[in-house]
């Protein structure tokens, strides 16, 4: 079977988008980077439309892996293993490297009335905040609200992560989530927050029907200033025995308490 | 304030612990090796006494960071920044390494008459495996046992995720995961497959006083031999909305469904 020739990439391509390890360039250029064959082809399934694909960047042994890979060939570039290197910056490129269009943001507005809505409050971990897309994108939570210092949505260690989930939920950052959540108070949501201190998350007296669940650092928790503003702080209980580790894992308590919030039960 | 002095490492060690990155190294030596000032703090934390510390690694810079440094000192070793990259053969040592000993292993047996055992089924991802071992240890399972497949236990990037807990919880891994489960069942444990065929998790019916749930790989879910052998297959449902992602993270869906077995709601 032969197949049909693909293009060399150039030095100018390689450079460009290398720099998209950095969020800087990510925000400049709209774009962002997705290493390794899994999270490339996670990505070609769910992108909106095919324009979300900006370029594919394969070495000649990987491209058979590539699904509709005739298809794309205006948009695949062959690379060899040292450039593929310095696209991925990490030896993880699998010889695939993905480079795809950000969705456009918007600011949260659900005319449903049955609404649940993460907010991230400094979660610093790249691969626990892809985690959460990815769980907020199963359980089809309305939106997914950044704060300043949760870790960028589109590095890559979150892009893999979200196993492709980035283009199946609503998200946006903000630069002030306290103001965000405050506007979110006036269009009728109520402001739970994850916290050690908080009650029972099962305790199921009637859940208001618009609810925004904030999600905090893995060490510090929500800060002062959100679980101060909040109307309900929820905890998941330990399980019997002694007293064992600190905490759950941010990814973790997050998916506990969206599962049980969105399920409703 | 003077603090007291410590010794220099030597190349034999750092060429001795440097090896512990390797499965086959672990096993041999019975001890594992932890990378970065928190993972460390956690393990010294949380080990059953002292004699589980064998040795801990230290830039001078780092030195003032370690809790009961002076208590230690007689296993605290000074390195340079070469020696730590060596020793944790990544960049993320953070100029901390401890080399830790390993709980000895006993196939499980639990007279209690309520139990939650977790039975990890190929779950190769080695941050998955921490992050469910940490789980484990917040919901008080009984016990964790692995098949062959699953990522080690004592690898570092699990020892990270893990956070501590790998002592908080009773865990050990056999040859043939079929067949210990149906020496459970023959205790009386019935057998839970966690499974994106299953039924949904939330039917509360009463659940058996004695429970092992078998959580699967990422990618191919649990085995078809396991699958076929459970009393019962579980799924946790999606949300409202489109059909977006395909499955949720492992220790994700671990995590969702140790919280409603282990807290019973």
């Amino acid at each position: 079977m032969t197949d049909i020739s693909y293009r060399r990439t150039g030095k100018g391509q390689i450079k460009r988008f290398a720099k998209l390890q950095m969020k800087k360039y990510r925000d400049r250029e709209g774009l962002f980077l997705a290493e390794g064959l899994r999270t490339v082809t996670e990505l070609l399934d769910h992108m909106p439309d095919e324009s979300f694909l900006t370029a594919l960047f394969v070495e000649p042994g990987q491209l058979q892996n590539i699904p509709h890979r005739k298809h794309l060939r205006e948009k695949i570039f062959l690379i060899d293993p040292d450039e593929g290197h310095r696209l991925s910056g990490t030896s993880t490129s699998q010889g695939i490297v993905g480079i795809f269009r950000q969705q456009s943001e918007a600011a949260f507005f659900d005319g449903r009335e049955k609404s649940l809505v993460i907010a991230l409050d400094d979660v610093q971990d790249p691969g626990n905040t892809g985690t959460i897309v990815r769980t907020a994108a199963w359980f089809g939570v309305s939106a997914m609200v950044c704060g300043p210092g949760t870790a960028d949505r589109y590095n890559p260690k979150a892009i893999r992560a979200g196993a492709g989930s980035i283009y199946c939920v609503n998200h946006y950052g903000v630069d002030n989530l306290q103001q965000e959540l405050e506007k979110m108070r006036k269009r009728g949501f109520t402001i739970f927050c994850s916290s050690l201190r908080g009650e029972d998350f099962r305790l199921r007296d009637a859940w208001p029907e618009r609810i925004v669940l904030v999600i905090g650092n893995e060490a510090n928790g929500v800060s002062k200033e959100l679980t101060g503003m909040a109307d309900r702080l929820v905890a998941i209980p330990r399980g019997r025995g002694e007293e064992g580790v600190e905490s759950l894992n941010a990814a973790v308590s997050a998916a506990i308490l969206i599962a049980h919030l969105a399920l409703g039960y």
